[in-house]
């Protein structure tokens, strides 16, 4: 990634340092089998955990004072705003995938490949950044309703642009500043312009490797629609929930939990069959390099007893024995 | 405005001329009376009065591929787009203003006068960015309907701020490469940070203005729910439709058309009183700056046969007699 010229390290190393940045996937938060349907259940008790891990209030004073369906009236409670004697302490970050949303659109037009020369492609980007903001609003919108100070930041809007499908020149300052602010921005993955094929999908992973490597958060939650990653696809009777991945300073990763034998051999082969459908091998390496700069990572399922323990960031002293989930972190020691 | 460091004139100054900057008033297409309520039938012709003044080609291939309400399916003609050989030509911005939409949200959390460190105003901040940003979704819905290539871009997004309520600081770079690209930049008013008081809103009219100093469009089109501008509230009885105000060098202001006697005084005192309910003081003096550039300007009743004839650039040749709105245009001559 690439910093604007007028881009200082004091815009983006905050005096607060970032405390957390939270990856909501597409599959936990949308209906995977239904088109442009969001997981409202999930939704809210996402927000929720988000609330209670990593705001310093309590008091759910709602924030979202849009008209609902079938009411005139707008809710907006302003008393409940002159009881409240301060502002509340944010200093995270939320970015989420497109699940249901955007990939019809994507997929359809091959927007990923770029070619805006060509109608298809044009009408493509234009109808996927419809679908993906439509779920940025509803997922912003539902983090307001729990009181989360949130704002969507589209990163088309914010002027990031990749150059080949790769390294996105990302202009980090709003980000930044909007933290500093006391919001919380919400990114997404997102269609943009690319300097060499005209366009391209930055996804939500690839934001979160950026975003870890700039604001250097404490620690880095992904939710998503399984406890964690597995040694196959957890469908398959032999799949085995890795508790814990070591990432060495060559970026090479080994599984310390469990210690099973050929264990590693074995995952390297079936992570990448699983591949196909649950995007895991990218998952495990974008998360990989997050690790790496000595960043602890979860990959955590969402709504869970779990993830809230992984939001808070308690896990950082210690794992209990029974949290489940995939913590995958930066050891010194050389990783075999 | 300032422009970013790493903004060259190169990046502002397309190859190719900005045709034309439109704003979509708020009155124009919401209900004034009934909050979040978008004037859809307003909205539909403006967007294909658009379509036909300002896009090249004739045919409707839409670009909205979301799933509509009680069906399952996307609506997306792929072949449509395969029989179209080439993508249509599109220099044109649109600005929107919020109407119904956040108003009431900034109004009751008095966003426009800062102070982040208070919760409601944080709430209201948060609240307003909600509405603000629902309609601009809808709006860049129903101008892909109509197959124009629209992207929806949040000023505040674009990390565009304000120092003290004035002189945004603007870059520009994003908004230009999307044209570049063959878009069309759909942004609208915001709320946004402020340097000095932490936050305020900063106005579609505000942004238009912006806009055209640093793009040059040709010309420039305000859509309005009334025919132009009067010299008394359109609901008056003596109220007369100003049909043509020349700006001089000097930012002074001059009603050329129709030639009343001492209708200038009489117009800068009422214009006045109109303001509290219209705006229209501030709509005359940001257009009067456009016009001191040099850029024609039309304010004019929107989804009427007026606009189109507004919106296709004829109106720089020749303004027919039957033609209803009010040009603002600059004048060499000396503005009395």
């Amino acid at each position: 990634m690439e910093l604007n010229g007028n881009q200082t390290a004091t815009d983006v190393n905050q005096t607060k340092p970032i405390r957390c940045i939270v990856k909501l996937g597409g599959a936990a938060i949308t209906c995977k089998n239904e088109l442009e349907k969001i997981n409202e259940e999930n939704l809210e008790i996402v927000s929720t955990q988000l609330r209670q891990a990593l705001l310093s209030s309590d008091k759910v004073v709602g924030m979202d004072w849009s008209k609902r369906p079938g009411i005139s009236d707008i809710a907006c409670n302003v008393a409940g705003f002159r009881d409240k004697l301060r502002v509340d302490s944010t200093n995270f970050i939320v970015v989420h995938g497109g699940g249901s949303f955007g990939h019809f659109q994507a997929s359809n037009s091959g927007v990923h490949k770029g070619g805006l020369q060509q109608p298809l492609v044009k009408a493509g980007f234009v109808a996927t950044r419809i679908s993906v903001t439509t779920l940025n609003l509803e997922i912003v919108r539902a983090l307001a309703r729990e009181g989360i100070p949130s704002v969507g930041m589209s990163p088309f809007s914010c002027g990031w642009s990749t150059s080949g499908g790769n390294l996105p020149v990302a202009d980090l300052s709003v980000v930044a500043k909007t933290i500093k602010s006391g919001f919380v921005p919400v990114l997404h993955g997102d269609a943009v312009l690319d300097d060499v094929q005209g366009c391209t999908i930055l996804s939500g992973d690839v934001i979160m490797r950026h975003l870890a490597a700039y604001m250097k958060p404490d620690y880095v939650v992904f939710l998503t629609d399984v406890l964690g990653v597995y040694s196959h696809p957890p469908t398959e009777p032999n799949a085995v929930l890795l508790r814990e991945i070591a990432v060495g300073e060559d970026g090479s990763w080994s599984i310390t939990k469990p210690t099973l034998q050929h264990m590693n051999n074995q995952v390297e082969i079936t992570v990448a069959a699983h591949d196909t459908t649950g995007g895991m091998v990218t998952k495990i390496s974008e998360a990989a390099m997050i690790a790496k700069l000595g960043i602890d990572v979860y990959i955590v399922k969402a709504a869970s007893s779990h993830s809230v323990k992984a939001l808070s960031g308690e896990l950082r002293e210690k794992i209990p024995d029974d949290w489940l989930g995939t913590v995958i972190h930066f050891s010194r020691e050389e990783v075999q």
